[in-house]
């Protein structure tokens, strides 16, 4: 069956119940009771949380076959947790899990083994890298995995479509009662968004940490409340990958160009005034855009009110110099986003269901002003990829993609024309992960193309005299350069769903065969 | 049917599925699925939830007769906002409404004749005073009033006990999209921890604002995820009600004796030291422990590690000279508690779920060291009563009382031996707020007991020389000043249920007759 971008979603994905995408407000107004996790209760006054041994957690915890546990990727690719849990859970005997992660990378690659010996036999995340993403693309995993964004991922779970049974949380910080932060540990993170919907939402919830404090550590991010056990280790990650200070400003031409140009179109249109609100990607290029936006916004005398998303130190620094108001942080993607959020009293973490669930009744993206993202292709009609490569292996993640840009009034896809010997732009991408209809505009190297949806955007480049094209003579133009790419050759299985963040199927991953097989 | 502390249980009360109260650990490690709230997905892009009227909002959430509504306390004497959605839903001919309240006073009056009209036919709070107190004395009530303590509350609403149709919370300061605080408005109450729980539960949320502040209202006390509309209206409170700046520390030398004496015997106890934890409740002597305790602290050279519940000056000064490390707010009760919360930053707000839901997986009180707490009366079983008076009627609180004196390694009650005519040490209290099991200390003007089931508090009050006697010796000295109590005549109409911290039945309110009728 096809749904409403054309792409074919088999039928036998659609029998448990699950619709296909039929546009990104479909679902507005939908009524739905929010799921309950099951508790066991605490009356008896206690002073501690704290079990010995991880095995001593899993255990009172009562994690067996066929469940499902889950994790938050806060530490990137510097996370342990992960790799620390899956390996007791196989020492211990039990199979058939299923992974509910926010993102999965590289760090995470020793768990590819337990897909391919059925250790693992579910995967529900964003981001899926390195060898997990190769099992899964080449059809190890028991079942389709499921792809959503940070929204969807949080929608699913107050929606009950996915119950986690043992949340496992690994925190920077935790006293011996739950309370767990991002800060005051050894490997800080900044902010736990993520895990907030875990802890609420499963039924056993494990802090791990290798920093313990005294009761209370406050704020919490999570909180006692919600904690069954907690786990001391001696580290949960390596504190360099998990924030490391090098992410740059760009200083290739190419990219500063496609910043100024993303700048330009901003300050073109009439979201671009005092008390604004914007959210960029931690790309060179989108991260570029801050220092080209900060002289348009000093000429014009303008503040930003808010700036949403994962938070880099371009933002923290336009914080400091007065020219945002606040900052609205679920992920801290370096060490100046992580020394800002709690300190500097205009940095709030909030969670990811505040930050963008598209169901409950307003997320922070329904009032966003721009966003500007990347994408490793766009097609003619403005669906947007940035999951799979152009091999079709799973090596990406939609992260808050499909959320901000479909909640943000002007959403600028930021990416060059063609990376290597591959078109960007093109005509059809290998999978939809943001439907067009959430995209405005693209800038590439090579020229801006205006969604053909948005007349009013058009005009107001016209009336800045910005020139602009179409996104079909930018496809044309990709390959003229690279040549038109050879078609996938895939094979006839499902490995992976992609969820629009409303629930329904936006697009599906077929297997593809192993190369070095 | 009698439950653990010989109550008579009429057996009709149990017919629902209710059980009668079996001591305060009964179910500790009970299990159960928390309630989730019928939620209307906000998917689309929103600017704003403001509703132009009060009217608007209730139509908008469709109430209709027979449906629960809840609001919060936190404005106290000085709440309009209760009236104010009454007199609307009165207007608009909606009847057989339960108020589901964290509390109702005298400020509520009106309401009583909503009562005996049948606009109100169902009534949950923790406390009742003034005029509706009397009407339900009186049996006007369709349905008996459910009484709790304010875990109680947040644990029946987080099992789904209570239902919340809509939950009306009357907020200082409100954003266009429902972010809300305690602070930052023209009547700031500080903090809205008792809302907290509405705002998660209730099926449609109005938030009600007298200041309406640009968005985000940062950091939020009730998540616009969480809220339907927002409803701007002239004045939500009186700002000089809500908090008084004329809470004084007792100069009653009878009063100073019984602060003097508590603190006596809490620096007798092993739990006194270094990172102790302290609860008081806003009476005269209560407060007046802290002045008491400071020189013993600062002889000894310990500081608290946190203080908790309802905040008033005299903690927040321990705060502010270094004698207490941090806050933990559920309630403000005067200026400095409503100035220093947020501001100073070691004084959190924290929800009623964390302050004392039994039945999640840990609160604060559960970790608490001392709790020193008010009583109406308090009988040889140390049984306490904080909700009727000697006449019977309706008009108190059992609030944080149960819960925290559950959770304390040492409660101990503060109060005069005699008040007036009545005495307060008696055979058995009229009615049963907080069972005898949950207090260890009774402090009185004439002497100090201790609850025999704690030989090791005797003992360490016998190593300090401090007198003690037996609470049947206390009782007969009251009894001796003021004669017996007569037994008051009450009717054979239940008109309230008190409900343990748990949901079991701890005690009922008879009717008793009306005298001016």
């Amino acid at each position: 069956m096809k749904n409403s971008i054309g792409r074919e979603i088999p039928d036998e994905l659609l029998a448990g119940g699950r619709e296909i995408f039929r546009g990104n407000n479909h679902r507005d107004g939908y009524g739905y009771t929010k799921a309950g996790p099951k508790v066991r209760a605490a009356v008896k006054p206690q002073e501690s949380k704290v079990v010995p041994t991880l095995r001593a957690a899993i255990e009172a915890c009562g994690l067996r076959s066929g469940m499902t546990v889950s994790f938050h990727h806060h530490f990137r690719d510097g996370d342990y947790v992960v790799n620390m849990v899956m390996r007791e859970i196989e020492a211990m005997g039990i199979r058939d899990i299923t992974i509910a992660a926010s993102s999965v990378g590289s760090a995470h690659d020793p768990v590819a083994a337990m897909i391919e010996s059925g250790v693992v036999t579910g995967l529900q995340t964003s981001g899926i890298r390195g060898r997990m993403g190769e099992v899964v693309s080449h059809g190890k995993l028991a079942t389709p995995a499921v792809i959503r964004s940070h929204g969807g991922r949080v929608r699913a779970i107050e929606m009950g479509e996915v119950h986690i049974d043992v949340a496992f949380i690994g925190a920077p910080s935790c006293d011996e009662f739950g309370n767990a932060r991002g800060k005051g540990g050894k490997s800080d993170c900044g902010v736990l968004s993520y895990a907030m919907v875990d802890a609420k939402y499963a039924d056993r919830v494990v802090v791990i940490t290798d920093t313990l404090v005294p009761f209370p550590n406050f704020p919490p991010s999570i909180e006692s409340v919600d904690v069954d056990c907690v786990v001391v280790v001696d580290e949960i990650g390596n504190a360099k990958k998990i924030a490391s200070q090098a992410i740059r400003i760009s200083q290739d031409p190419r990219e500063l160009k496609m910043a100024s140009d993303c700048a330009r179109v901003m300050a073109a249109l009439p979201y671009f005034k005092d008390g604004f609100s914007f959210q960029t990607g931690a790309g060179g290029p989108s991260l570029a855009v801050n220092r080209f936006i900060e002289p348009v916004m000093r000429e014009r005398g303008i503040k930003m009110k808010w700036a949403l998303g994962g938070i880099t130190k371009p933002t923290v620094e336009l914080l400091e110099r007065g020219l945002i108001e606040c900052i609205v942080d679920t992920q801290d993607f370096d060490t100046d986003a992580v020394a800002s959020v709690h300190e500097n009293r205009n940095h709030y973490e909030i969670s990811t269901s505040q930050y963008a669930n598209p169901m409950n009744k307003g997320a922070f993206v329904n009032k966003l002003d721009f966003a500007i993202l990347a994408a490793l292709e766009i097609d003619t009609d403005f669906n947007v990829n940035v999951v799979t490569g152009s091999d079709g292996v799973l090596r990406g993640a939609p992260g808050g993609h499909p959320d901000a840009s479909a909640g943000a009034k002007c959403t600028i896809i930021v990416t060059p024309l063609v990376r290597g010997r591959i078109p960007t732009v093109c005509d059809r991408v290998v999978t939809v992960t943001t439907p067009g209809e959430s995209v405005d505009v693209l800038v590439t190297d090579y020229g801006i193309a205006v969604n053909p949806s948005r007349p009013d955007i058009a005009r107001a480049l016209d009336e800045a005299r910005i020139a602009h094209t179409t996104i079909e003579a930018l496809r044309d133009r990709a390959y003229g350069m690279v040549g038109v790419p050879d078609e996938i050759a895939f094979g006839d299985h499902v490995v992976a769903i992609v969820e629009a963040r409303d629930g329904t199927i936006l697009d599906v991953v077929w297997q593809v065969e192993a190369h070095d097989a």
